[in-house]
């Protein structure tokens, strides 16, 4: 049997590789193997797109070349490593996949349409059983990655009209997909999100 | 008044960077500034994304992927280097460009369409004033490649049916767009060449 595929998205200093983490484990403690990944990335010809995307100057690549880029990463970390793994079985957890691209290239007015397309091309259009946007305020999530002490990437140092379009972005998705998105509040205890995104996998878990 | 692009397309062993080179020599000598570049790369970060491209295992990419890392690099490639250059009355002589694409991804299976698709998003579609297809038989391009001792690249190691495929892809194109691509025949001698290149710029030079 196919395995299921789960997204995690928000901001930064959301959670998600924590939370991607426990719900692995969660998962598995029911006898279901798990494969966690993340974006951009995730297998070895998207892991050297990524390091072109993440460094440099935040002017580095035009919005439309970016869009590009990521388009050609998540193509190869779903042909070699997420395919793979669903059609073996293995649940996949994915810290970041398409709505991010949705979010932050949207944000620099990408067109969503021209992204989905995109994402038809390389990677036929293959979208997350089920995707928890984790939410907070930005100034908490802001206070976090101060807190880990995490340096800024290309996308990081934009301004904050730029993340409030990338939010304003992530919501319009979780309000017009909601069986497939779902909203989760992530200003609580990390044990508190992960009860929650259990019990919203009730209706896919084994 | 912005400068004439035009693109030298073919096979490796065909004489494009030689006959680039002299074009823009002849060029020069009517007191039109020229700039001189190449694909994939041409700009810094196109010039990262060449080195992913042609490097590796001839399966590193999916002829998807690939489709999409050509657009990136040629959308840095446009909007960094070949755009100004024009828009400052440079003419621009650019060995292989969207041509290549439609011929070696086509090739392997890529739609037409999705390619040019792919340029509109990436490069808003910016074609060649003209194209130069030079042709000549796969063998003696490949006894001048052995001569100079050239390493085959990712695309060069295929077999003869790919390049048969991409021979034809490139013979359709110029069938169908017989204003903007003129056939060469590159078997000559290089000034010969030159001289009918010049010819079939008559009512472009100044």
């Amino acid at each position: 049997m196919r395995g299921r595929f789960l997204s995690i998205e928000g901001g930064e200093g959301a959670g998600k590789s924590t939370q991607a983490a426990r719900l692995a484990e969660a998962i598995e403690a029911r006898g279901v193997p798990v494969v966690v990944t993340r974006e951009p990335g995730g297998s070895e010809g998207a892991e050297a797109i990524r390091a072109l995307l993440m460094q440099g100057d935040v002017a580095r690549w035009s919005a439309h070349g970016e869009a590009l880029l990521f388009a050609a990463a998540r193509a190869d970390h779903v042909e070699k490593r997420i395919r793979p793994a669903l059609e073996s079985g293995s649940w996949v957890i994915c810290d970041r996949f398409i709505d991010s691209t949705r979010a932050y290239q949207g944000a620099q007015g990408i067109d969503d349409a021209a992204i989905l397309a995109l994402h038809g091309f390389g990677s036929k259009g293959l979208l997350p059983d089920r995707t928890f946007l984790l939410t907070l305020p930005r100034n908490v999530g802001e206070a976090r990655l101060a807190a880990r002490g995490a340096a800024n990437d290309r996308f990081e140092t934009r301004d904050g009209t730029f993340h409030g379009s990338v939010a304003a972005i992530f919501d319009r998705i979780a309000d017009t997909e909601p069986d497939r998105v779902r909203r989760i509040d992530a200003e609580r205890a990390p044990e508190a999100v992960t009860a929650t995104l259990i019990a919203e996998l009730r209706d896919l878990l084994p």
